[in-house]
Parts: C-alpha cells; sequence; structure tokens
C-alpha cells in the first residue's frame, strides 16, 4: 500500500539530533567519565547510537511468523533469510537498507563505528558468529531497522544450542530499540519458560512493547476469543503493570486469509492498519523518543555520579577501608535513601540495588571522585534547561503531552 | 428454545443424595461435634443443605445486566423484579421456583428448615430486611435457583449504603452456590477495589465462577478486543490461578443486537449456546458435586479434629495453659507442618492460617476433646471408602474422570 511509503522523519529531525549529541558530548560524557559510569551502566554512547535509525525487535517462540513478518513488511526476501515450520533462523539479523543486497557477519560489525551495535563485543565471538547485519533495497528499511531473532526454544534445546546467554543479549537489544514486538501464533499458543524470561528481561521497558497475535485467521472465532483471552491472562501475570499492552490480531504475511478466519476479516484489515501506523509513526516520532532516551540516562547519571562521590565520601582516609566498603555495599540501600534524602533524588531514579551491589565489588572506593560542584550544577542544568528546551522543540502537538517524562 | 427444557437431575440422583444423608448423619456430623467444627468452619448441614436444587449466584458492578440476565432466563418477570440505568436491585434474591408469584422475606426465609438459607442469620436483621426469595413458575427454576445481588458500588457509596458486610455475605452465597456468574459490561468496563475485593472473597470456589462479558453488541469489534484483553490482562491478576476462567461473550437479553454488533452474531449466538449448556448441565452434574462438596467437607472435617486434638494434647495438666495457649497460636503454622507430618494430612486440607488464629483465640484449649481412634477410623473410612464408593456412581463416563477430587 502506498501508505507503507509515506514515513519519514519529523522535520526538525536533524537538528535535535545535532542538539543532543552537543549536550552530550559538550556536559554529559564529562560527568560519566569522572563517576565511571560506563563500568556500572553500558557504553559511553557514539554518533552511531544518535544516528542510528529506528529499531524494531522481533521476539518469539519459534515458527511464529517472525520471519515471514519482516518479509511481508520488506515486501521482499533479504539475503540469508530463512522461513519453515521446524527452528530456522539460528541467529540474530539486524535488517538494515543497502542499495545492494549485502551480509556484514557479526564480528564486523561490532567493531564499524558507523553501525549502532559497538555494545555487542561484550557478548564475544560466541554470539558475534550468531549474529549478522542483512542489506536490501527495501524502501521501509530507509526509515526503519528489523531485527529478526532465533525463536525461542524450550528448556534443554534452547540451553544446549546456544554458547551466548539469550537473555542478555535480548535485554541489550531491547534498551537499543524503539519498538519490541512480541509475537504469538493463535494456532498453537504457547509461552515456554525460556520466552517468560526473556519477557521479564523487558522490564524497564515496557512502555515500548506491542504484541502480535498471529496466524489468526486459522482458527475460528471462538477459538480464537480462547486464545486470545489466555494470552492475556497470562501476559498480565509476567508483564506486571496494570496497564494493558496493546495486542494486534491478524495474521501478518502475504498470502490470502485460510478459510475458518474469513468471518474476521474486516477485523484482521483494521488491525493490520494500525499495527503498520504505529510501525510507520517510528521515524516521526523519533526526534522524541531520542530526548526521552537521553533524559532517561541524564537521570541515571546525575543519580549515579550521587552514588559514587558518596560512597567516596564515606571511605575512612587510612584504615578499615575494605570493612567499610564491605559495609556500605551490605547496606546499599539504605545509602540509597540517605542520598535521595540528601540530594533531593527521586526514587525513581535509582539502579537495581542487587546489581549495583554486584558491580560495586569490583571497585576500589577509596578511587572515586568526590563530588564536584561544578559538575554537579552541570548535570543538574542539562535536566532542568538543555533537554526541556529541546522537548518543547519536538512535542508542539497537547497529546503528546503525555509522553513528556518531565511531567 | 426447546434446549432450555431439557434440563434435568440424573437418573440416580435422589438415590446419592439419600447416601449422601447417611455418610454425613451417621458417620461425619459425630466428629463434627466432637471437634466443635462448627464453630471454625460454618454451620453443621440440614437436609434442606443436601435437597436445595443447584445455586447460581449472579455478580458484578451496578447495571451491567444482572437482573435483565435472570429475566432472559425465566422469560418472565419476577415478583419485585426492576431493571434500570441506575442502581437499582437493593438486595440479594432468590428466585426460586413457585406455582404462584410469592415474595418471602428475608427473616422468614432464614427460619424455613426446608430452605438453604438458614446460614444468613449470621449476618443479622440489617442484612436479612435485604434478602428475599421471589418465588414465580418459570420452567428453568425447576432445576436451579438463581440469586440476584444487589450491583457493586465504588468507595463510600457502598459504605454508606449498607448495614451489612457485603463482602462477607458474597463469601457465604459463593460457598453454598453451584456456579458463580461474575457479570461486566462490555460498554463500560470497570473493576472497582471494591468488586476486586468481592472478587477474591470467590477464592477457594474458582471452580465454580464464570465470566461472562455482556452487552457485546454495543461496541465495534476493535473496542471489543481491547475490552476483552483489558478484562483479562486484569482478571487474571485478580484470580491467581493459571487455568484461565471461560468467559463468555455475547448480549444477554431478550432484545435484538445492536447495529454494531452484527457483524459479531454468530460469536455471540455460539456463546449464548455454550453459557446455556453450561447453566442447564448443573443439574445433571449435580450429583457428582454434592458428592464433591462434601468430599471437600470430609477433608476439612479430618484435618480440623487432627488440629483440635494435637492442640489438646500439647497443653500442659496444671500451670502455664495461657502462656502455652498463646505460644501455640503463635506458632500454629509449625504446629501444622507438624500435623502433616505426623498424620499425613495433605497441606492443601488445611484452613487458613490466620483465620484459625483468631478463631481459636475464643477458645480453652483444655475443654479441647482428645484424639479418638473410632472417630479418625471413622473420618478415615469416609473419605478412603464410602465416598469414593459413591463417586462411582456418578461417574460414569471418564470425560468426568478429571472433575474427580480423589485423583
Ligand atoms: N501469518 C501466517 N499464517 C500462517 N502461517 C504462517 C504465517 N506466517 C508464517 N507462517 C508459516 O509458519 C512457519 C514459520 O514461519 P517463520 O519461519 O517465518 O517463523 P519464525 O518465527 O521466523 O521461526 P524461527 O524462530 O524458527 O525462525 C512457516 O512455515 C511459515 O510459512
Ligand atoms: N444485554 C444488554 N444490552 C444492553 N443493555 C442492557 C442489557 N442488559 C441490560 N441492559 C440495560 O442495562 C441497564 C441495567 O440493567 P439491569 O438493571 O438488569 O442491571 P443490574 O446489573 O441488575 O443493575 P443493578 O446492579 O443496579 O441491579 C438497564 O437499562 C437495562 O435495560
Ligand atoms: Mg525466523
Ligand atoms: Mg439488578
Amino acid at each position: 500500500s502506498g501508505s507503507m511509503e509515506a514515513s519519514k522523519f519529523s522535520d526538525n529531525y536533524h537538528e535535535v539530533l545535532k542538539q543532543l549529541k552537543i549536550i552530550y558530548s559538550q556536559k554529559m560524557h564529562e560527568v560519566e567519565q569522572r563517576y565511571h559510569f560506563d563500568e556500572f551502566h553500558g557504553q559511553t554512547l557514539k554518533r552511531s547510537d544518535f544516528e542510528a535509525k529506528p529499531m524494531v525487535l522481533l521476539l518469539g517462540q519459534y515458527s511464529v511468523g517472525k520471519t515471514s513478518f519482516i518479509e511481508y513488511l520488506l515486501k521482499m526476501k533479504f539475503p540469508g533469510e530463512r522461513v519453515g515450520p521446524e527452528p530456522t533462523t539460528d541467529r540474530f539479523v539486524a535488517v538494515m537498507y543497502g542499495d545492494e543486497e549485502q551480509i556484514i557477519p557479526g564480528n564486523a560489525l561490532s567493531v564499524d563505528e558507523d553501525q549502532p551495535f559497538g555494545g555487542t563485543n561484550q557478548f564475544g565471538s560466541s554470539f558475534l558468529s550468531k549474529f549478522e547485519a542483512s542489506k536490501c533495497p527495501a524502501s521501509i528499511l530507509k526509515n526503519l531497522t528489523l531485527v529478526d531473532t532465533p525463536g525461542v526454544l524450550s528448556g534443554e534445546k534452547q540451553r544446549l544450542g546456544r554458547a551466548y546467554d539469550f537473555v542478555k543479549v535480548v535485554e541489550w537489544f531491547a534498551s537499543k530499540c524503539d519498538l519490541i514486538l512480541l509475537l504469538f501464533d493463535a494456532h498453537k499458543l504457547d509461552i515456554s519458560d525460556e520466552f517468560k524470561e526473556a519477557i521479564e528481561a523487558l522490564r524497564g521497558n515496557d512502555d515500548k512493547v506491542r504484541v502480535v497475535l498471529n496466524k489468526c485467521d486459522m482458527v475460528n472465532t471462538q477459538q480464537l476469543m480462547r486464545v486470545y483471552g489466555a494470552l492475556m491472562w497470562s501476559l498480565g501475570k509476567v508483564i506486571r503493570t496494570p496497564e494493558v499492552l496493546r495486542v494486534y490480531l491478524g495474521s501478518f504475511w502475504d498470502k490470502p486469509y485460510a478459510p475458518q478466519g474469513k468471518e474476521n476479516e474486516k477485523l484482521f484489515d483494521a488491525e493490520t492498519k494500525d499495527l503498520l501506523e504505529d510501525l510507520l509513526s517510528l521515524p516521526r516520532n523519533s526526534a522524541v523518543r531520542k530526548v526521552n532516551e537521553l533524559v532517561k540516562r541524564a537521570r541515571l547519571v546525575r543519580c549515579h555520579a550521587h552514588i559514587i562521590s558518596h560512597l567516596r565520601e564515606k571511605m575512612p582516609v587510612l584504615w578499615g577501608k575494605d570493612a567499610t566498603k564491605a559495609e556500605l555495599i551490605q547496606n546499599l540501600a539504605r545509602e540509597f535513601q540517605e542520598i535521595e534524602r540528601l540530594h533531593k533524588i527521586p526514587p525513581g531514579d535509582f539502579p537495581n540495588v542487587q546489581r549495583m551491589q554486584e558491580d560495586l565489588k569490583l571497585h576500589d572506593f577509596s578511587e572515586f571522585n568526590k563530588m564536584s560542584e561544578r559538575l554537579f550544577t552541570q548535570i543538574d542544568d542539562v535536566l532542568s534547561r538543555d533537554l526541556p528546551r529541546l522537548m518543547k522543540l519536538v512535542t508542539p502537538k497537547t497529546e503528546q503531552l503525555s509522553h513528556n517524562p518531565f511531567s
């Protein structure tokens, strides 16, 4: 359909990007460095992180139709693509725009400064040999990158077959992506423990998650209701938010609906239209989302700087360093509360206590930097002035204000 | 439709009832009395408890269409019935069979030995003045009793308007009923905290609960999907079982479908048919369910007898009775574990610890009866011989075996 070409970046997209890069490199980066932010919360941002196209991650049990769905969006096959009833896709594939068809292997991809995949280095060769980019000239890829993934398997099979930590990798892609599609098969609904784990790893990125109930045309209406109901019943328990996830019901491939599904043709068509609009609005709203992501990061940077300097101040000058460190880690939750009170940091900005406790064990607290008035003012400024100003630029309409992270 | 008349009690219904009454009065009742069962877990069973027709309880926020649904099943209005968009039904109404139309007020009802409502006495006059039976000659009532309820209101309104404990009353009716229908309005979905509380009070009776999503024809298909999805998402969190509740989608009254709902006519018709079959199978399966209920009770009686005699054995002969009692109550969970181990009682048979702790405070442990070999053997016999034998009588078909409580 013609509407699939209508996708466009917003007019001020490039101006906003420029401003974001300036704010990050001139103000935030210095704070991150002084307080070893990257050693706790992931790598320093690169140019490619800002300039990357919106990414859509597809997740699901094997054979639910992830690869077929991508083919449907592209209106063509992508290099290396394989579709089939058995577990077929055996790797992560970033399907990207290219005038020529080309496959770029994971190891090469992870060192390409122009690509936002530098972070995959941490998963080592065992992962990188199961990761590639597939370039092809589908027009939708001019504005979007799609990430195909291997289907989740159950139990032993998954553990034996994979030499890398699937859930960790999913978590990394989820944080980098703009939209996460969870695909389910209405004809064969199944949420294995492994998939449940992967879904749980999306926590914190709930706002990006959408659900696709695929192959809906293969069951009759009453069966569809039972399957859909069971899906929502179970998902609500895994994703703990009270807000209900948007589910798109339909059959997302190039073939006509199966006879059983004919009676819901109108519904499936309407849902397909909505899903495509959701996808195609990504570039248009990309500027807002990039500001939003940097706000999230700036909040964490500010909080992190306070945590590190706070721990530094609590260290003794001479003796008892190890004991003090152990005690501080042990009582980290209490220290967080103190920081919250002293520096008026919202509790929601703090990182996960357990993970922070783990990470802190590896550091020498007396080497931490003390607080710096200048830097603390600088990051406060980013949050109270620079980013809100940019936010105004990207949210002219009131309807978008509900996404305003400052509210 | 003709099928609505087809409802019938099973052939051996009366023989099974007779046997159940014998087992209860000759074997279980003696154990209940010796260990004060009624002071902990509700009244001694009467003839009317065995002979009562299957009862269906209707629950829902106000105006979801509970009363209209009953009218639809009866194909007539029942005495005292009122239907309207504002909160209308202001009382519990047992809609029962009678050759003549008649209303019997709650106080009278609660002392009628022929009716299974003796237990409502505990809620006092403030409740009984809001409870009545409405008799009318609708043929479906020959095999079923329907219990209409006042719509759940939110917050202050509910608290101010009602002089009795709504949730406790719902709990009582739920335990006496054979089927519980939770009605929701697809046009105006709303689960108030008060309704959530009422749903939570159904725990332990989950197997009886069905959901009716009413007025589905008043929204279009996409809206219906969103509403239905949201309902399942939320219900799954309130009702914690992994098994998905059966939801019937449709419009359950005498009027034709609204124009928006025309496209789902086939679905609604099929769902209505299923719901009616579910209701009309109640009398047919009434014998199985009555055996099932008595098995549940016998398990609780056995467990209760062990608890009471166990606590009695732990009491000192002379001094320190109060301190020992306090300690036993405090550590009741541990005592339960000991009983579980010593007497091989399945953990699932034990009553709620907190409630038992409350109830025990009111008793003098040294007046409790000690264990009686004879009675313990007697109740074991009921569970291992008498009731299984009866169960064989009522489950000739293999498909019903999955409901066998002994499995
Ligand atoms: N909408 C659809 N309706 C019916 N069948 C479909 C649909 N989409 C895909 N299929 C079929 O389902 C099977 C699996 O499809 P596909 O390989 O795209 O799934 P996948 O999720 O990518 O699986 P894997 O995880 O193994 O890579 C194929 O046989 C494909 O033809
Ligand atoms: N299936 C239906 N579709 C559309 N409207 C309905 C349907 N059933 C009932 N109504 C309308 O909804 C309103 C409430 O109906 P009714 O009084 O039966 O609800 P109720 O649940 O008994 O309410 P209350 O708790 O106040 O007694 C009435 O105006 C009735 O005509
Ligand atoms: Mg695939
Ligand atoms: Mg009513």
